[in-house]
């Protein structure tokens, strides 16, 4: 005999992203702050004199990727457990991608499942990973090896935490918003080539673009069943280069600037592409400073690491071809001398 | 500015949950059967006898709740890297609800999620943690505080399987389906009374008609915001037993049959149950040898633990109260020196 358990809901995860100076706001609820040092040292006074809550906590982990792990997340949890955080409690993630992840992460799992808010402080976290729901963190295996698709209850994206950002980090966030545009839209393009994104009241536009872009994505395609793959344009061969310099040399938005041109030199030999259009990619990534070649010591030990990437199977790897400007194809059949060649003109004798 | 993620989607989580005999299976995928050495060394030649894979992997944890922890998710993520587990791959957990609630947490966490199957060994698996996608593990401030809702995508029952279970694991299972009757189905209470689930026909039925009830709950509210919460009838006590003999004196079935008196003499109190019903519901416990007393030691440290428990917020606790046999009323106003009346009764000294 068979029993059938209709799950069949309309299940609904929409939030809004507020690009905007932040509002004062209270929450009538416990809620907790998870930051760095760095960042509480430089904003935290600013957020403080914006947030109440009902009651408040602060919870720091160590900065950096290296610190997205198992280590971190239990500081987290542990601080919820000892304040008796409860399912009506919330989480918000202040910092960069690496806060907005882990925090994501676990509020994802503690107690089956809390909400959080997203204030992102890093131009890379305000274009991209304040959009999609994915949370995560490393292990000894790999990058976001490990979490779970859980959506913010909203995301407020304040150009005031800007100010500080380090000029390579700046660059990094560059780096996605041109991902956007060169998969999914030639005029953003057109306007970033022109564009000075120093300028805040261009940048706050162009992170507008860039927030709108994906976003448009994700709501086709919430768990990256499809379409969303797209937004790995970059992240194929940049997953790689973080592993091989263990998330040390490059910052995320360095190694995907570097697994753009690799993708674009791809396309290039496949047809989809012309040179002069991946030449202005790697002009325009270039004009923000960054990296756009990479010395591969080992082809074929490059190739094996797509293997780990979660896009991948047993046998086929997922690529993300740019098809001109504007346009993407994702294909599991990519020639496999074909990569290689492309890997050998970054191969350390070439 | 504001951009809208719009994320209303209609997600199908269905699935059947199959009671027979297995039938032979083939999985053209990797798959990981998830079990501990018990049920491995009592049942797992009979499952590899109807399940083939693509490949196929057993991992094993330690028996017992008290190994429900981090270190054996960590046991299960490590083989899933070690032999590069894919989204495309499946998990089998193959034993009671330990091992499902294990392997259902570690397919929520491994690459934001992968597929899982349930193949429940016990009668409390397979009556009540078949249904309703809770999964997670326990750390040192509680059961099942870390975890996901993530549903399986399918659940096979097999009779087979209860052969060898102890008695007072029999008795556990009942418990649960005392609890689906007591809260929901006046008319499975009655045919449970006079009814002997020791005949595998006579059982069959009562497990289709708990897992039924179930279902029918679980389809409502997944996620447990209402509804739901009727199904820890007997928990709310039950967790606080269990706590307090640290998991270690009483089966998860036995704590709740002791919580069910707990919470039919709080209904008796409150006029809402006569004497003789929850007379009629401890007498059919005590027909499958469940304990139906518990020694209180400290009534308001009992009391406060109460507050631990993920269903009570920063200053209410959730009771679930049956209103005679077959309803249940759910609230977190109940008179606290009524409460500590009814725990009086267990006290130590009464």
């Amino acid at each position: 005999m068979q029993v059938h358990i209709p799950l069949k809901q309309v299940v609904d995860n929409s939030y809004s992203i507020t690009i905007d100076s932040l509002k004062p706001v209270h929450f009538d609820t416990k809620v907790a702050i998870v930051t760095n040092p760095k960042v509480a040292g430089l904003h935290l006074a600013y957020l403080l004199s914006k947030i109440t809550a009902k009651e408040l906590y602060i919870i720091t982990v160590p900065d950096g990727e290296e610190y997205k792990n198992q280590d971190s997340i239990n500081i987290i949890l542990e601080s919820l457990f000892n304040h008796k955080f409860n399912r009506n409690s919330l989480l918000i993630a202040f910092g960069g991608g690496v806060i907005g992840d882990m925090t994501g992460y676990a509020s994802s799992i503690y107690q089956r499942g809390i909400d959080f808010v997203q204030i992102p402080t890093t131009l890379l976290s305000q274009t991209d990973a304040s959009v999609g729901g994915k949370t995560g963190m490393n292990n000894s295996y790999g990058k976001n090896l490990i979490g779970a698709f859980h959506q913010p209850k909203s995301v407020y994206i304040d150009s005031h935490f800007l100010s500080t950002l380090p000029e390579r980090e700046f660059g990094a966030g560059v780096a996605e918003i041109v991902k956007m545009a060169v998969t999914f839209n030639k005029t953003f393009f057109n306007f970033l080539q022109t564009a000075d994104l120093k300028d805040p009241i261009i940048l706050q536009e162009a992170i507008k673009q860039a927030v709108q872009t994906k976003a448009d994505v994700v709501a086709q395609d919430e768990k990256e069943k499809g379409l969303r793959a797209a937004l790995n344009y970059g992240h194929t061969f940049g997953h790689v280069i973080e592993n091989e310099t263990k998330y040390k040399k490059y910052l995320h938005g360095e190694a995907v600037a570097i697994g753009m041109v690799m993708a674009n030199n791809t396309s290039v030999k496949m047809g989809l592409m012309s040179e002069d259009e991946a030449k202005s990619i790697k002009d325009l990534l270039q004009k923000y400073s960054l990296p756009v070649s990479y010395e591969i010591e080992d082809i074929n030990s490059f190739y094996e690491t797509f293997f780990l990437d979660k896009k991948s199977s047993d046998s086929t790897i997922t690529f993300i071809l740019p098809l001109s400007i504007g346009g993407v194809k994702i294909t599991d059949e990519c020639d496999k001398e074909l990569v290689l060649s492309v890997l050998k003109d970054f191969g350390i004798d070439s």
